[in-house]
């Protein structure tokens, strides 16, 4: 993938289920993983304190294509497919020893919280589109 | 949905995260539940002792349109949409108080397991076909 | 146990592990569960929007003696051991089937947020005191 | 801790709950991530394929003194602290930049497994035992 952030995990033995690999759900929290490790790379939190805005999933998928079980190791590729104004996509595939594992794709929308607890979307902020837009390739943390 | 199960389910403290809403991935949990549920209401197990076959998961996806938040009731209204001779598609949808919160789509596949590890596609037994061709409509459980 | 609440529950295929069994970490969701269906048994939610005080964890242990597997169905009960002025201790036993699956313990303290995010213990609101001391007994959810 | 493996772990989204720290739950995580990073340290796997002993947790406790948030980088610090001749006890510190957030226990038994699927306690192998009594001091994966 160009341009892609590598992040690279070992599975633990909670992430295993009763069919002896790595449940399906966890592959969601791999992708999300490498992604808050993106940002950490470009220099940002996608949560900080006290933060303008948040970032809610508005759509996540994965193709499943061969499983993952305890301790194997493997990478976590991702990178930012579309670089919207009130959003951003991004494509995953994540790979053990060269062979493709999963596929995955997740977009995000950027809100601001209202005071009534309602969230409203809005563009996403100048330093974050500038800062991620040169996230370094290739990088693992 | 037409000829769907539904099972009711409230929002664990353990699902919520920082943003104080249900961490995405555990739409993907609720599915599978929910699709749980509706084998056993069919008089089937997923995943009984010494099966012969199993149910690998191949893909799966959500698009989320709502948030959920601490001890919200909702509901997850499963049904199958597409009955293939190896593979099953089901839809869901996660409803609270008549408002859609979120879609998502869930496809297994039908495996045995080889004596070396692998696993091969294989044909859904006859036995679970035909339960789960007549599954209850709209039952909760 | 006397003055105990109880809550069924099955185990879920994301709860068990490789082992084939639930992963230990799973009780203690188990016993949080059981704490805050007690609450609302008792008419209180332990964690309401625009809460005034919270109920961190300071302690919680188990002694595991069986296993629980993949739709195994279970009860959780819990009773309040020690009612302090500033924490409460639970104490749960978890059976199935009239085994004892596994015995435990959890220790709450009543805090408030300070305007610097940090926290001071506080004495338990003297509603939830009254609430909480009349919960009932041996009901399910 | 004298004789101490030492793991460094950052805390991720999906680990912190509503009230905007880690779930109590993931500390026991946390403790079992750092075991299995001993035992690799020491050559070992904790569940290798065709194991013929598997390490059940008999008990496992925490005393919670601090929170951890998003993003925090911490360090599980673990030893044996009992060598029995059929169960390990370790004791596990948590902590973060020299703060003690967090010390735990944990016992696991040696067992093998029985033809019927039922579990009986069992010597640990003497290869395990002269492994895990050498690993290495102070040491991060």
């Amino acid at each position: 993938m160009p341009n892609e952030y590598r992040l690279r995990r070992r599975v633990q033995f909670y992430e295993t289920d009763a069919a002896g690999i790595v449940h399906f759900s966890c592959f969601y929290r791999y992708m999300e993983e490498a992604e808050h490790a993106l940002w950490r790379a470009a220099g940002l939190s996608i949560n900080p304190p006290n933060a303008v805005v948040g970032f809610p999933r508005v759509a996540a998928s994965f193709d499943f294509h061969r499983p993952l079980t305890f301790e194997d190791e493997f990478d976590i590729h991702i990178r930012i497919a579309d670089f919207g104004e009130r959003s951003i996509r991004y494509e995953t595939i994540i790979t053990k020893d060269g062979d493709n594992i999963a596929t995955g794709s997740l977009t995000i929308a950027c809100v601001k919280k209202n005071n009534d607890a309602t969230l409203t979307s809005t563009t996403i902020p100048a330093d974050i589109v500038s800062r991620l837009k040169i996230f370094p390739q290739d990088t693992s943390e």
